[in-house]
């Protein structure tokens, strides 16, 4: 396992991953993937015969500068890849790979998590990809699963997607906790209290009348029952009422 | 469920997501939120007061152009969301959020995938993020799990990722589904229907004064869309309210 959770946090040491950026033309996408490797806690950046050689200077990654400072310059996919006992190539899935397999990210992925070396993704030009050449150097080739019809993604956002796979919690721990309702719930009493507030406003504002009122009281019990209101809550509601109720009494 | 799969294929039919970005300042980047939306095959794009009212002419969204054609531009959230019964605000975690829990992408898309009518997405702008008015509007917080270091992502890198988790394959599909409310929820128009009618109350009853009330109003649409109302109790509420404005009116 090359990434290590720290409990409590959302901050990953990721000592073993190679971000590798083959041809890459526009400096700003180098700017922008570096950025995503800052975001996603990695730092070992890479580049294989970038197009602008001062892209240093040319962009401002905000949040991505301590990653560009310390990329690496190679002159070929060979070099950069040396050191990496697993590569993973990228591709939009358009052009014919020979005799390689496609896998989705997520598989793909799973696969990196689970080696004991130094592991290479690579991405290649935003206008022709890795060539067969660059894709010669891979163990495997992965894809976003994108939608047909607009496959090929933008460079930074395609790093981005790549490494939030990476240090993306598992499908089981997700499940686990839904906190969507944090508040600790009121009990039976304080929704009482709510209900005959509530009530007593119903009734001074006219809307429950002699006839309906028992049924009205029922259906306003229980939906407020259903609300599973949290503490605070229960405290501004019952201002609310309060003061609904004083000034009905003042204009008495 | 709202993102049906082709077998074979990575292909998404998704009538019921709505992206939205508030206040983005820099064309480019609705220009890569775009061919974001498009390359996980959503459609639906909408811009609240984007800074560069141009945007259309001045981005070339490779790939995002069809999307970018048909984005919608309202003048206020409350427009955006109107249509929409589940609304997740986005955040870096790094300003207080009042009152409102912020949940991990994964469980947050979690809840989206199992929601049965439309959700949006919202994106603040690139500077300030979401505003404490803007979140007012939300049902719940998600964050990406960055790095504490530089935890503030490219907003097209992180519409792409957000995306990405929504189409991702293997993550708690209906299995993981909770449900917070089984009755259908009710839409961004009705709650504000009734946020509004609730401020009016509470400025009739005296509750606000002028000098609370832009802090209360917050309040109170948050605590509103925290309800989780469904469209049976929206009815019996919007006729309480309506029968206390009436009974106010008629002693004033």
């Amino acid at each position: 396992m090359w990434a290590i959770r720290r409990p409590c946090h959302a901050h990953y040491i990721t000592r073993e991953l190679a971000v590798i950026l083959v041809s890459t033309r526009n400096p700003l996408n180098i700017g922008a993937a570096a950025r995503a490797v800052a975001n996603f806690g990695f730092s070992d950046f890479r580049l294989v015969d970038p197009y602008d050689v001062a892209f240093r200077e040319a962009v401002s990654a905000v949040g991505g500068a301590h990653v560009l400072k310390n990329a690496r310059v190679f002159a070929t996919v060979a070099d950069a890849v040396s050191d990496c006992s697993l590569v993973l190539g990228t591709t939009a899935g358009q052009h014919r790979v020979p005799q390689q397999t496609v896998e989705r990210l997520e598989s793909g992925i799973a696969t990196a998590r689970s080696h004991a070396g130094r592991v290479a993704i690579l991405f290649g030009s935003e206008k022709f990809g890795l060539s067969n050449e660059d894709i010669s150097f891979c163990h495997g080739l992965i894809r976003i699963a994108t939608s047909p019809e607009t496959p090929s993604m933008n460079l930074g956002q395609a790093v981005a997607v790549c490494l939030y796979e990476l240090v993306r919690e598992g499908a089981p721990e997700v499940s686990a906790a839904m906190p969507l309702r944090a508040m600790p719930a009121i009990t039976g009493s304080d929704e009482e209290q709510i209900t005959r507030m509530l009530i007593e406003v119903l009734q001074k504002s006219g809307y429950t009348n002699r006839i309906t009122s028992v049924s009205t009281e029922q259906k306003v019990r229980r939906w407020i029952r259903r609300l599973r209101i949290g503490s605070r809550d229960a405290a501004l509601l019952l201002g609310i009422l309060r003061q609904i109720l004083w000034k009905f009494d003042k204009s008495a």
